[in-house]
């Protein structure tokens, strides 16, 4: 059985059960990021993740936005746990015969963007690969208990996401998008989401693993996706990479966060007790189930 | 002008002087691990290394020891500053075509070596790549103000090694080392060294990146520097991933050190005023100067 056939997902499975971890660690693997004890405060937030090039962006890709899109997946899962990135350590994997000014601008991208949130670049690794890689783990934090995780849905939550989809990898929109940490943190600090992930394998995908996690089922609606001009319904429900917060929140702010907000937030549907099961409800209001998968990595 | 030829370390030096960094970071680019305040009794380490497929291991290594390998680089690492390992992130970059056996074993060798040392794996990134790649990044902690820098050296200082060099590479030894974390707690503890660094790149370029921290020089006797059976002085000089402890105490201490561990730790030099200078004492007594430097990934 090759990682093509079985599936990343059935990987990170196994991985979970399998892992080593203390019970003083509060969420591990199968969240946007680890949540570990920091101090009476505060918990401290990880990440991590790998860019390769042929995968994530191609030999003709800026370097300046390789640098800025390693460092912004990071913010991202920051984002969706709703606290503040706070240190970065980076990681080359570079061709012997990469020019030095290539890598002085895949920095130039990275720093501008941790300049922009603040987060210092605290050490790495530089090394020899056939294929340039690029891996970033980063550190945040988050007030005590406050973490949001992808657990948190209940039956007859609204489900929002922050901003239009679709398209992403077609318009390079996967190398300039900013991270929604103002958003998340607003919305932290004033609606109380119960559950929330970064869209990064597509909403269909994505709203899957937070069913999943939170053993719940959800109907949206079609025709109350947001998506980018030119994006088919296809591609909003599908596409990955598009970076947008996913959350849900109690009915009764549902309604106060539309009021204030009805610019920066969409309403796409509700939390049903349906286990995994995720349905669609047409324009001429039948619903269909559709398979809560999205973009596969192998 | 390439990698290749302005070399690694120029790199390195360019990134310390143009990466963002804030003022609460007490150590960043530049050491063994950066070091990052924590609460009010400890202070958080981090550091991440990249393995990567026909640099680090090749195509018959066996996929347990990669794991193994992976971990133990960044064990090596917490244990230069004196610290306790806690929290792991793993990225993997796999082609399509790897059997997902292959990944449980890399994950097997990782997880034994983590039990042993009670390190959580607390998630990850999984995806593709035409060349195999795992980096880890780690966390660990260290009482306030107690980490092991490598910029403590001072003149008069005897410098020490824990264990034989030479000749890992060739042995497999690089696969199978045992990270020096209860030999480095047990120093700390009692015999406050000045500046600590793990043997990777080679004991002239580890101890060369020692004294540019430490502003010093060094004086090493030939015949004292424990070697492999079967490794030349030459490989005990400049062969890489030894991974054992590299550090200064001061003199009273040394003598201590040496009638309590004489069978653990090996008294090579000393340090002198001499900045960035490295000179061998050989058989004859005669004093050579030597290059600082070791292995180069490039």
């Amino acid at each position: 059985m090759k990682v093509r056939c079985s599936g990343e997902l059935a990987l990170i499975d196994w991985m979970r059960k399998h892992c080593v971890c203390s019970s003083a660690v509060k969420t591990g693997i199968g969240d946007d990021t680890a949540v570990l004890p920091l101090n009476t405060r505060e918990d401290l937030l990880l990440t991590t993740d790998l860019l390769v090039e042929g995968t994530h962006f191609t030999k003709s890709t800026l370097p300046h936005l390789v640098g800025r899109k390693a460092l912004a997946r990071n913010l991202s899962d920051i984002a969706a746990m709703g606290g503040t990135p706070t240190c970065a350590v980076v990681s080359l994997g570079l061709p012997t015969n990469t020019p030095t000014t290539y890598v002085r601008k895949v920095y130039q991208g990275l720093n501008r963007l941790a300049k922009a949130f603040s987060v210092s670049i605290v050490g790495g690794d530089t090394v020899k690969s056939r294929t340039f890689v690029i891996n970033i783990a980063l550190l945040g934090r988050v007030a005590k208990g406050r973490a949001i995780l992808r657990s948190g849905a209940r039956v007859g939550d609204h489900i929002f996401v922050s901003g239009c989809l679709g398209g992403s990898l077609k318009s390079d929109r996967h190398l300039t998008f900013t991270p929604r940490i103002a958003h998340a943190q607003y919305l932290l600090k004033n609606f109380c989401p119960t559950a929330m992930i970064d869209i990064s394998d597509g909403l269909a995908g994505d709203l899957g693993h937070l069913l999943e996690e939170s053993r719940v089922g959800a109907v949206i609606d079609e025709e109350k996706i947001p998506l980018h001009r030119g994006a088919s319904l296809k591609a909003g429900l599908y596409d990955g990479e598009d970076f947008e917060l996913l959350f849900t929140v109690r009915p009764n702010q549902a309604d106060k966060l539309l009021k204030q907000n009805n610019k920066s937030f969409f309403r796409i549907g509700a939390i049903i007790k349906d286990q995994n099961k995720l349905y669609v409800r047409q324009k001429n209001d039948d619903i269909r189930l559709i398979p809560a998968q999205g973009f596969t990595h192998f």
